[in-house]
């Protein structure tokens, strides 16, 4: 049996998210699915952590133990083959007969994109929030900076407490680390990039929404503070729609 | 009652191409759906040509007279609030009342983009035809100019003579002119772009068809020459998949 880290990306748009699910199209089952159509081996591969419906992957890692020998590029390839195009494999390697793909996780970093245009092109607007309306960006950056460090982020965890139930592995608590949350303009997109040691269920998108209020005035970077250390979620924005997420890279 | 010209973009993937078809998602129908439940009024917008399933669009041009009075700027908004993202009006003008967008057409520019890298990303596998295979990529551009001028184009027409019968306006014969036919190539893209004063059904689909089997080593430009003398669809290439296809401009 070998154990194997598995590199991949994906268009969640036509997908219900990574966790499998009965009768439902999930990356997890998908990916299972071809594994075991190209290795006759019946697996269920580990995320790093699950995506909602609709949240893309640029980089999304998984382990998964096989007993098949086949080398590492046909399994790849008939991988790929195998997979809707939505979903690629970038790359297999072998791991230590340990890894973990989420409990040795040490860091993630996830985009947002949000589409400033009036009219979005047809070809981006699967992969962004359209937002045409006035923001004020330099607020949502100073907004944006107030996360940063080690903090409590109850208020920005799902309201639903059944999606929160953690997974093995995972903190106890919701304190979390934010190395860097910054936004950033790239021509018509208004990018925020955020790289921290672990995210509550919804997390990114949550501070998104929080964010988005101080982008339309009703909140300032003081407000957003007070928001954070109150630990209640009923103070925080709405929670940005999916479309806008990229998990783009899981550091190990 | 005002004349209008419509500038549109699309996402073909998700639908049954231009054409009104019952029961069918196609561009041109939920466009005169969308013009009804802004306006009241049913009409049915004339495309400069129909694209098929799965083509897209950056520049499709559609003639309509509407009766409204409301504002170009509102009824583009309101029409891209109730067309679904993957169709979008780029502009709204008033045009001569006699301005009808296919038999005023006086030239058109295609694109056709095929993906050379091994994995094609997610993000761009709706938008591209995927060939990671050898190709022979000075053959193929050898092979496009062949077609530049005027010539009967028989031999590229689509094979399915019903689907040929020609709509009111277009010239009875297979006799196109080709301004420009060429492939360059953009990072992991080997791109065609071709412009003529006009298409026969399925033509560019079949001359990049027969393009790759100039890539294939399997006819050279001189054989390309033969086939399009040939006046006999049997000769050339297999009809390339929609996913490549993109509609750039309309030339007036």
């Amino acid at each position: 049996v070998r154990n194997l880290k598995l590199l991949l990306a994906y268009d969640g748009t036509d997908f219900h998210g990574w966790q499998v699910q009965p009768d439902r199209p999930t990356i997890q089952g998908l990916l299972a699915g071809a594994i075991e159509r190209v290795t006759g081996e019946r697996t269920l591969p580990q995320g790093s952590g699950r995506t909602d419906a609709g949240v893309h992957a640029l980089g999304q890692v998984a382990s998964v133990a096989i007993a098949s020998p086949i080398p590492f590029q046909n399994l790849s390839i008939a991988l790929n083959d195998t997979l809707p195009a939505a979903i690629r494999v970038l790359s297999v390697e072998e791991a230590p007969a340990d890894f973990h793909a989420r409990h040795a996780a040490q860091a993630k970093t996830y985009q947002y994109r949000i589409y400033r245009g009036a009219i979005c092109p047809p070809f981006v607007a699967r992969y962004v929030y359209h937002h045409p309306y006035p923001l004020d960006e330099p607020a949502m950056m100073a907004a944006a900076a107030v996360v940063e460090g080690e903090h409590d982020f109850t208020s920005f965890a799902a309201a639903d407490q059944d999606r929160t139930a953690r997974e093995e592995g995972e903190p106890a608590d919701n304190v979390r680390t934010i190395y860097t949350s910054r936004w950033r303009r790239e021509g018509e997109e208004l990018v925020y990039e955020v790289r921290g040691n672990g995210f509550l269920h919804h997390m990114v998108r949550n501070l998104v929404g929080t964010f988005l209020l101080a982008g339309k005035g009703k909140v300032d970077s003081a407000g957003v503070r007070r928001i954070l250390e109150a630990r209640d979620r009923s103070l925080a924005g709405a929670t940005a729609p999916a479309s806008g997420l990229f998990l783009i890279s899981v550091e190990y």
